[in-house]
């Protein structure tokens, strides 16, 4: 027996991913921010994401739930503004225990709904289940012009590498009332000067590795450019910052083009270069180093 | 402090229910087997639904991991099924302790696939989470023409009452292996005879009252009529059978026309009356009687 403690979860995704079907309308499967679908009869394409949120490891039961109820739309949309994708529609699973005060998920629900009304995302359903312990499985959706997704799977050598806002140190309390980058995401589609794109949810590092192997790419980053809040190896593998991480051809029309209102700055932080998978810090080779949900 | 358990699962659904917004493209929101979203530039409508499937509620550890799959994707599919549409994209969220088995989960993945295979639908995405105990949740859409989604609330005093399949003791095994009756509920949709129509998954006497509730009318079943594999009491109460329960104004032209190939047999069990929120069973009134997931 195998179990998914030795695994990773990496791996264990990765081993279920390839068992999945493909379909004519399926653009880009499981593996991006969001899988991508067309929308037949339309100039319009749909995309899909799906984010747990559960006690204990997204969130603890002294946070304010209007907080944790930030946080578990604010997943969702960050992974649909780093497709550039206008958000749709939300559905929510919450499973509780018996004991569980139901004023605590009242609250959780009011900051789902402030959210979504800010960026014109809509809750529409959902369901309630017993369990052990309080989760959210926040399922949403999105949409914009057929064939216009940013993908991980952009990056081409020579492209510069941004990121909006600051990076590291996101438990003091980012992780929990960050602003999805929805309006900043679909800036970026609609720009025509990205070549790929994500969020920063696993950690800088681990996260641009994805664009890395999905592209056939490497990357050199500049430390001194990489904007965080706190040292370097925090920017580097905290979790949670929620930012845009993408690559252009035309860094220069890019960055004069960014609006001073969107209150992140868009930052250069590096290059995609050709020597596959390699990530490099001021030269260094950075060797893995992933966050892993089942590891200690 | 009023707690989950206190409250119950229905009341606790609904006082949720009323804190969310509305949308110019939401058709139908929460309270029905699916919503209903136009898609915006097409004459189409899409519908959508989560189901949760957790461990020691919806099956038991020592179930076959192929049936737990065939139960998960085929809630979400009769649900979809419910409204008459053809399903389409699946999501899956995976909560897992890290002592779980990686085949058992392999096995569950093998039967949604087979499910979703064989009624058009396909999985393209998910996450996977660390928790106590094993819990699926699934989130599905289907599509159909525009304004021509089957509702809870369409029924009307005169109508006859039809149910797909036989009623009751499901737990014998029908709950893992059922089929989603999706090419029966597309029929029905085509036909343009039904008036009303969703699953059945909490018990007959329950969803029926569903479709009272909201469509501001009463019902008597003749209790002789009613297709079960059981006793009469199994049949009204016992949850999970996955049948469609359905109305109609030409309960003559839709039983006529009910194709042979389907394998379920489309049975008259009784009437809608104006009496409104009554279900009487043998003209005697029957008493609520709800499965509640939060109280023993």
């Amino acid at each position: 027996m195998t179990t998914i403690g030795e695994m990773g979860e990496h791996k264990a995704i990765s081993r279920l991913i390839q068992t999945l079907g493909s379909q004519a309308d399926l653009v880009v499967g499981a593996g991006d921010d969001c899988a991508v679908c067309r929308m037949p009869g339309s100039g319009f394409e749909q995309v899909f994401t799906t984010d747990p949120v559960v006690e204990n490891v997204h969130f603890l039961p002294g946070d304010e739930p209007e907080r944790v109820g930030n946080k578990a739309v604010g997943r969702v949309l960050s992974d649909i503004a780093a497709m550039g994708a206008q958000p749709q529609w939300i559905l929510v699973n919450v499973v509780a225990p018996p004991e569980q005060d139901f004023r605590f998920i009242e609250g959780i629900y009011r900051g789902m709904s402030a959210l979504c009304t800010r960026f014109g995302a809509t809750i529409i359903g959902g369901d309630l289940a017993k369990g052990t312990c309080l989760e959210l499985h926040l399922f949403g959706t999105g949409v914009l012009p057929r064939g216009t997704a940013l993908l991980r799977s952009g990056a081409r050598p020579g492209d510069a590498v941004f990121v909006t806002g600051k990076l590291g140190c996101s438990l003091g309390g980012k992780h929990l009332d960050f602003m999805p980058r929805v309006e900043e995401g679909s800036f970026l589609r609609d720009s025509g000067l990205v070549n790929a794109m994500m969020d920063v949810s696993d950690g800088l590092a681990t996260d641009l590795r994805h664009i890395l192997g999905q592209s056939g790419v490497g990357a050199e980053l500049d430390a001194a450019t990489i904007p965080r809040n706190g040292t370097l190896e925090q920017a580097l593998f905290d979790g949670e910052d929620f930012e845009l991480l993408l690559t252009t051809a035309q860094p220069d029309a890019l960055a004069a083009s960014w609006p001073a209102h969107f209150g992140c700055d868009l930052v250069r932080i590096g290059s995609i270069t050709a020597e596959q998978d390699a990530l490099r810090v001021d030269g260094r080779l950075l060797a893995a180093k992933a966050f892993e949900h089942f590891q200690a």
